[in-house]
């Protein structure tokens, strides 16, 4: 029997509140210091480990934490929600990413179908779709290879796809498993179309438009914006363009398309990188293995997720720490420091899944929580922002939690030795030199110089960012977000916030604006 | 007389605080919110206007925001750091970037020399040479043009340029003034420079190493990095590269360039786009006009921001609201959200003006302060961030203030009709709706789908963002950040935060550690 309670009414959360805080300046110190980087860090799948020594939390308050995720019956609500039950109250649906790749309950049927066997034959379809396109035997009108694949969607259909074709575009060079380079039209605005479509070569590209509903103002703008292109280079739209929606969205079964891959209302837009919405534009960039690679880490990291000890199970570990940092410590915001070039625009895709999914005032029975939920999350590669935004974080006046994450081999495996050391060796430093100055900061009698310290942060360390890892890792943020949901009793699955915006933007293009509305449009010429 | 006093001891400051909040809900409804649009609006340089009307702020407040102005003597200040005072009291050195576009007040002589003819004399010297690499004249070993140019750089040797790039790119190529592509290189992770070097033609690509002090651990790196690409080509280093740093620094008068051009320390990282760190690759990229055109534009904002009238100067304004909302309303962090694809990079160059510049816990004199400073600043362009933190910033259990930036015309120029509307005119409605829903909220008895508003934006706008219009945008967010740091008395000019880290990644790589940064080392297998 599973209880939907606030946050605020478990007794393990006020016996948490009571735990003696740490200081962690003094638990970073000395041979203590040392000790806490062997003893709090745990496993994740595909060789990756999440550290947390240096996070504010001793064994008084991880066992606290571990009161509450059992009090919060965090595993049983992670396994009703991947055998089926309808967690998505807000839509009343039920939530089953992780379905896509791999099962760890019993059988989830929807629609009349097995879920899983689903989604395992939209992977294969668009395997061998991929490889028709990888050998020519489907290309353009004249007979000639399509050479790059242009994905045409917005929010989950443009971030998590992105940021993964980017984390993995120089490893599959490397790795000789690249075949078509991937492009990437999201903005409404038109400069963002028509700049992509000025970069390639029409007449060889492939185009993915991604809409679950198939009525996304911005997708279907852009589609027309692209077709409209085709149409001018003297090509036929249908053998240029596939879709990725649902099989009940007005997009299915058209002709307007190659053919169309399919999802369900099941999988969140940010939720969706490991479906047909990643999967179409990663197998064709890279390869239908590659895809296959990084659903085989998520998968794994999955499994990691199902463990009821706390103290093993890495992505409800980060939860908890992040509800101790967010509800008691009372630290607004997180900042993810990749530092890895690759994942540039890792720290946006978080910044979506994360906020998007628990930014939230409501329980998943609609009424007020009296508890902050969801932080801003914001992020870029470091070293870049250690040049950039790292002041504020180490001499600012409020505390922001980090989360590092760093790989102690490159992708490209090209590097130079200079002053006795490789860039990627200066790179590893750099992150481990600014985990301890965060931590135990630095006296000085001249206070502009002087660092408090006492600036939480964990890291994440792999061996190399290769499609294994990728796809634990995205896991990882996957079910920290849900674990959190589940603590703040919020439902992380649906997105009523983005509703109103759309509404009055409707408004405004039909000229049925007044007030305030009506100002503003007439100040943007509308 | 210039007072340099704590916000907390200035009597405005504590009339400010007594003042009676705004209902923004209310205020912005009915008629009463379209006269506030009429009314709460500003003229910027280059056509721009700052539009505060949905800030929670009205007469009283601005009244008491004017106390605060005066009795801050903002006016004064800035008059005192364009005079050359020593206003970056921490490294005893004026801070004279806004003298690299016009002059406001009486010469300024340091080193020697008169300063206004120094940059302009460097900004010369910068043209005559992009001219003369557009001709041909200056040309590669084989005597082919050079047709990429490549600044390798970080932190403000990267962020600006590289954000002014991505904002001129396409409006450059729209109106034939695009000379050569411009690829950047920051990141010590070898990956970084790998990458870009195997997107580009070395034989006919420019370097740009950009170092003020000569000495930047990730700069130095990168340039050996390509030193070695460039001679495994078979190419001479010394003729694919120039540099721009200060007449001190190692990398002046020497024979590794084909030239170098001079800044000096007198123009932080972060405040130098519009010397030569911005000018060299602007410059090459788009030629010397557009690069003008954009100093000019800085130089009417600057003027601007000299305006006395709080009233009548929209980067004071700007920064007023901002105190407010961070001291008085205890909001933690705000948004830009861009709604310009070209923009796509600019949150990200704020980020680093803003929290370098501000993120301080001590006053100007190495006292602690006992108020909060600096946000954090984060963004993304729209209509991409509405399909992703937008959830938050709507339906979040804590408030974001807001600074929407809009254009009334794309830069490119091409479009589609769609339902009866241009990209443009949903680009335009989708801005004026999220600031509207944002601000009025919506009621309703589900309160899942219920938008309490109350949630303060500002929005600049403009006809376009042409160069000038570029140049105007980041001086008023220079200014900005500048009054704040006045206002809270800080020194917004020094960055010691970011040593600390500097040090310790040195010693781990030396090898000299112990405690906590030897296991991280071991971690990370350095």
């Amino acid at each position: 029997m599973i209880n939907w309670n606030n946050l605020d009414t478990l007794k393990s959360y006020e016996k948490l509140k009571a735990v003696k805080r740490l200081n962690l300046v003094e638990a970073m110190s000395g041979a203590q210091g040392a000790e806490r980087v062997g003893k709090y860090s745990v496993p994740m799948a595909a060789g990756l480990t999440f550290n947390y020594a240096s996070k504010e939390v001793d064994d008084d308050i991880l066992s606290a934490l571990k009161e509450l995720a059992e009090e919060a019956q965090l595993t049983e609500k992670y396994q009703a929600l991947y055998e089926g039950e309808v967690i998505n109250t807000g839509e009343k649906r039920m939530v089953l990413h992780q379905l896509t790749r791999g099962q760890l309950g019993k059988d989830v049927m929807a629609d009349g179908v097995n879920k899983r066997e689903f989604y395992e034959n939209e992977q294969k379809r668009i395997a061998e779709f991929a490889e028709k396109v990888h050998s020519g035997e489907i290309a353009n009108a004249s007979g000639e290879k399509f050479t790059t694949v242009v994905q045409i969607g917005i929010g989950g259909s443009d971030l998590g796809p992105r940021a993964m074709y980017l984390a993995l575009e120089n490893w599959a060079k490397k790795h000789d498993t690249f075949k078509m380079e991937a492009k990437f039209i999201s903005n409404v605005d038109p400069d963002d179309a028509s700049s992509v479509l000025n970069s390639i070569d029409v007449a060889h590209s492939l185009f993915i438009l991604v809409s679950k509903s198939g009525t996304t103002l911005e997708t279907l703008t852009n589609q027309s914006f692209v077709m409209d292109a085709l149409r001018k280079a003297g090509l036929d739209p249908a053998k240029h363009m596939i879709a990725v929606t649902s099989e009940t969205s007005p997009l299915a079964h058209s002709d307007d398309f190659i053919t169309a891959f399919y999802m369900d209302d099941y999988i969140g837009g940010r939720y969706s990188s490991t479906s047909g919405v990643g999967g179409a534009v990663l197998s064709l960039a890279f390869g239908p293995k590659v895809f296959a690679d990084f659903l085989q880490g998520a998968a794994e990291e999955d499994k990691l997720s199902a463990e009821s000890d706390l103290l093993k199970n890495p992505a409800m570990l980060d939860a908890l720490i992040g509800v101790y940092e967010r509800n008691v410590l009372g630290y607004p915001s997180t900042a993810v420091l990749p530092y890895s070039q690759a994942l540039s625009r890792f720290p946006a895709h978080l910044q979506q899944l994360d906020m998007e999914s628990n930014g939230k005032s409501v329980n998943r029975f609609g009424e007020p929580v009296d508890y902050v939920t969801g932080p801003v999350i914001f992020g870029e590669p470091g070293t870049n922002g250690q040049h950039s935004f790292y002041q504020l974080l180490h001499q600012g006046t409020d505390i922001v939690p980090l989360q590092f994450i760093g790989f102690r081999n490159s992708q490209i495996r090209n590097d130079v030795d200079i002053q006795d050391s490789t860039s990627q060796q200066k790179l590893c430093a750099n992150v481990a030199a600014q985990i301890v100055a965060f931590a135990c900061g630095k006296s000085d009698e001249n206070l502009n110089k002087n660092f408090k310290g006492g600036r939480p942060s964990s890291i994440i360390v792999g061996s190399e960012l290769d499609p294994k890892a990728l796809g634990a890792l995205l896991a990882h943020f996957e079910n920290k977000v849900m674990f959190q949901g589940f603590v703040w009793n919020i439902n992380s699955f649906d997105q009523e916030g983005v509703q109103l915006g759309k509404t009055l933007a409707k408004k405004v293009l039909a000229h049925e604006t007044d007030g305030a509305l009506a100002a503003y449009s007439r100040l943007l010429n509308i």
